[in-house]
This record gives C-alpha cells, structure tokens and sequence, in this order.
C-alpha cells in the first residue's frame, strides 16, 4: 500500500445490500466530506500527473467531475466533460456501452480537444469498464492521445481494469477493493 | 464588471434553441475547456470565500461538482453532494421542488455536516432557483449554517437570485445575462 491508498480506502464506507442485496456499496461520499481524506485523494492525482504535459482531463458524468475538476484546476488544464446522452448542446459524438440489462451511451463535444492533445480520463471508479471504455474511444475519435484512465477505486474482480489494459490503455487507480 | 465576470461571460457559449426552441441555452463546457478560463473560474470562488472560516462546500449534481470540488480543495474544506434522488447509498433526507412539468427531488445524506458547520452552496447557474432552494432547505434540515449560495451564471429575469434573497440567503454569481 502506498502513501495514498491507505488513507482513502479507510475513508470508503462500504454500505451492504445496496443498490441490491448482495452488492457491498463502495461509498465515497465519507471520503469526500472528510476534508483531510478529500485532499489526499486529489493529491494522489495530482502527484501522479504533476510533472507530465497534460493538454486536458476527460472528467465521466458525474462522479468523475469530482477528482477531473480540482485535477485540472492543479495541472493548469482544461477540463472536458463525458456525459450521458442528451445533456450537451453542441455537436456531439456518442458511443453506447452494454450493462447488465440493455445498453447505455456517453457523448462527447466534437471541438473538446484539439488533435494530439495529451489527456487523462477520470472516473471514481473501475468496474466492468464499459463507460471508461465507451469514454476512451470517444477521446480517441477526436484524434486526443490517452496517456492514461485513472480512477479512486478499482474493482480488479469485474475485470474492467483488465479489459481496459488490454485495449492499450495505461490503467491507474488509487485503491482496489477485491472480492467484490 | 469585475476582473472575473468579463473573461467567464465571453467564454460561455450560447446554443440558440436548446434543449427546446426560443431557449438560448448557456454553454459551460468552452468554459471549463479553455485552461485559462477555467482557472479563473474557481478563482472568482477561491478569491470569494478564501478569508472565511468555511467547513464544507455542498455542491448540487452534476454541474456543481466542477465548481465546489475545486473550491473544496483550495479551501481546504470538505465536499457534501447534494445527489438526485436514488443515487446515495446511506440514510438521507429529501426535499421535492417544482418544476415546469412535474417535480423532482435533491437528497442529502444524514450525516454530511456537523451541527454549526459553515458551508457555501454550490451550483453552475440560478434560473428559477428550485435546486437551489431545495438544497438549502436540506442543509438547513441538518443544522448547518449557510455562509452563501453561489453559481457561476444567473439568469436574475427567472426569479431565483432573488427568491432566493427573499429566504434570507446571501447569493453570489459570477456572472448575469439578463433577457433570458
């Protein structure tokens, strides 16, 4: 465990049976409230990208707006939102992703990135995949180079990590919580 | 107009007709994407609230989390969601507001604040205010007490800064179109 984990994974509180019995609930909110819990989490991102040339932060709609934004603020990049379908105005791009019953899709502004721009992709948490690797083709349609998806917690047992890995993408994630 | 109105003004994007005809709808996203603007964005906040004692900033979802997470880190404070409903897992509180068609909900969790604690209400923009209000009258619920409710845009021709003003709550924006 590094400097970081630690700190963040006792913070989580896991709450059981939600949303459905069975699911053991990673809980961020306790992190996030947690004034000394909240900063070292950020810092645990920052210290990782600090000293790279980030153009922009690709932040998932809506739980990934709470690291990408104080993330790009600290780097001095932009931030880029990856929403849910229906909620951006301009010219979009859109990618569906399968989950457990049916299908989903995030959208992304045609003019985010400029062609060859660097960008991390953040999200709160690693779980199958499915939005993390909708998100990155929609950065990659654009031209933008991924240096990496990042994520607080990653779920190693879903296997989202792994897909994500095997689709070339450089993985990072602050915890990982397995047996889930 | 103050050093930050003017650049966060001249950065937003209006889409004309949408999300429906005769709304000219206003576009955070060039905003957040543009590094410079962005930093100036949380800086009118930081610059705002850095000389107080502030223990938390509740942020409204989604577009609130891009401006209080970062005001959160620089301020050293905590960050309370203020979700849509079904989205927090533990024991929460709820207050439904109206909308044009219908109502919605904002939820809170239980155990977000201290009693006493001072926090700044955070959202993207105030148009007819309900959001804003129904979250305040979460925070209140709770005990806490609320140093301001702020947004980056307001639309002050829909009412809700000044309904707002009317429940006793200080209100701060960065910016104002009026005739919307």
């Amino acid at each position: 465990m590094d400097y970081f984990a630690d700190t963040i994974r006792n913070a989580i509180r896991t709450v059981p049976d939600w949303p459905k019995p069975g699911v053991a609930f990673r809980d961020i909110t306790t992190v996030l409230q947690d004034r000394t819990a909240f900063r070292k989490l950020v810092d645990a991102f920052v210290h990782r990208y600090h000293d790279q040339k980030i153009d922009a932060i690709a932040a998932i709609d809506a739980r990934g707006f709470i690291i990408g934004a104080p993330l790009a603020y600290e780097l001095n990049a932009g931030l880029v939102l990856v929403r849910k379908k229906g909620k951006l105005p301009f010219d979009t791009l859109v990618e569906d992703y399968e989950l457990e019953y049916g299908t989903a899709s995030v959208e992304l502004h045609k003019d985010a990135f400029k062609p060859g721009d660097k960008v991390v992709l953040v999200d709160d948490l690693i779980a199958t995949g499915g939005t993390m690797l909708a998100a990155s083709r929609l950065i990659r349609r654009i031209g933008a180079e991924i240096v990496e998806v990042s994520a607080m917690i990653d779920l190693p047992d879903l296997g989202g990590s792994r897909k994500l890995r095997e689709e070339g993408l450089n993985v990072y994630t602050v915890c990982q919580f397995e047996g889930d």
